[in-house]
């Protein structure tokens, strides 16, 4: 395989062995660490970004903020115990809440796919309003984009985050140690079987239900209890 | 034509004349304020979002501060006197721009259709960066999500911006009246005839390039210079 024309030699990423980009590439594994490592860090290099914590923590005038940002492009919109609207509330209220921060402020920008029922448009959009409320956020800017038919899948959601910093711990991926407890706020593998359930029509002797939740008020106590950071 | 089974009757958007988004929703004109004043405007009621503005604008420990979000969907991705990526960037920071803030930083969100060259995401990336460093922000946030081969349309990029004001101006678009004075920044019409050019294979006598750029010091200059703002 030749290296593709016009590439520039600089890029760390071996473009050769993955001259495009493949469904794992976004699927949280190896492949991934290696598009974040060798391609998006490299090229957007800064301290905040390669902290590679769930949300970037910068100051403004004395006061520490963190800002994140997630693309939720689930299948199917609705599933059971959940939709696109609530968990792209509640996935990019919990970055923030894993940055010790307390969710203030959200985006939303909406990619949707000519011939959407309007209806479901406005159920998500719904969803998500109620999910700000129960999270204590309010969504204050926004975008809408529609792409011709085929060119995209329904809708997918992006939001972007801010919250504010209540206490001086520094909390950092980079700080756990062996030893440290783990909270585990769900079965592992729920959510991915219920999806996954839905779209291949498999049926199980009890059902198999999926949930979103805003965790940052969980995370706040335990940080106000004095819970251990090493920091 | 009948009201949809499980419609919420206490929807402002006329879903009956409406059952489906239209290319038309994301266009800009009529179609597009009318989705967001009668079904976004309506769920996500706060005053920031019905400012309107291309920023909201919020105050955390006495300073203020703009967030605003935009997808971006363009096609081509190399278009004659851009891309995807300068463009992700510029238009956010000119939204920021808008609102009379100064931008600081930008999140990234991407999402990618299976079977993009990865060296068109490393050039795109890459475009996105020097954008960055022109327009002085810095990008530290991401997330990557890639969706099934003919469920995108090659990338799609959302960015979110957060900036910083300087000022205690109060800039917005209902005050503007009558008399004012309009920058137009460029020729009117140009992007979208370099666009479609390039989609429908036209050729003119001269070519004709699009271009986009960074417009916060401009603006911060003409702030700086005490120009009259109606507030």
């Amino acid at each position: 395989m030749t290296t593709p024309r016009n590439f520039t030699p600089s890029c760390p990423f071996p473009i050769q062995d993955y001259p495009q980009v493949l469904l794992a590439h976004g699927g949280g594994g190896k492949l991934m660490h290696q598009l974040i490592g060798k391609l998006f860090l490299p090229v957007f290099r800064n301290p905040m970004l390669e902290s590679q914590h769930d949300a970037s923590v910068f100051d403004i005038a004395g006061q520490r903020l963190a800002f994140t940002t997630d693309s939720y492009v689930v299948r199917p919109l609705f599933f059971p115990g959940g939709d696109l609207g609530s968990l792209a509330v509640h996935g990019t209220v919990n970055d923030l809440a894993m940055a010790g921060a307390r969710p203030l402020y959200l985006s939303a920008g909406f990619i949707i796919e000519e011939g959407l029922p309007m209806e479901t448009l406005w159920k998500i959009a719904s969803s998500m309003q109620q999910a700000a409320q129960n999270a204590g956020v309010q969504i204050i800017t926004g975008d809408t984009k529609v792409v011709d038919k085929g060119k995209g899948d329904g809708l997918f959601i992006n939001t972007a985050g801010i919250g504010i910093l209540e206490h001086s711990l520094k909390i950092a991926p980079q700080s756990v140690q062996p030893g440290d407890a783990i909270l585990v706020n769900g079965d592992v593998g729920r959510h991915g079987m219920a999806i996954m359930a839905v779209r291949e029509g498999l049926s199980f002797e009890s059902a198999i239900e999926s949930d979103s939740a805003p965790l940052a008020e969980a995370v706040l106590q335990l940080l106000r209890t004095g819970v251990e950071i090493h920091c």
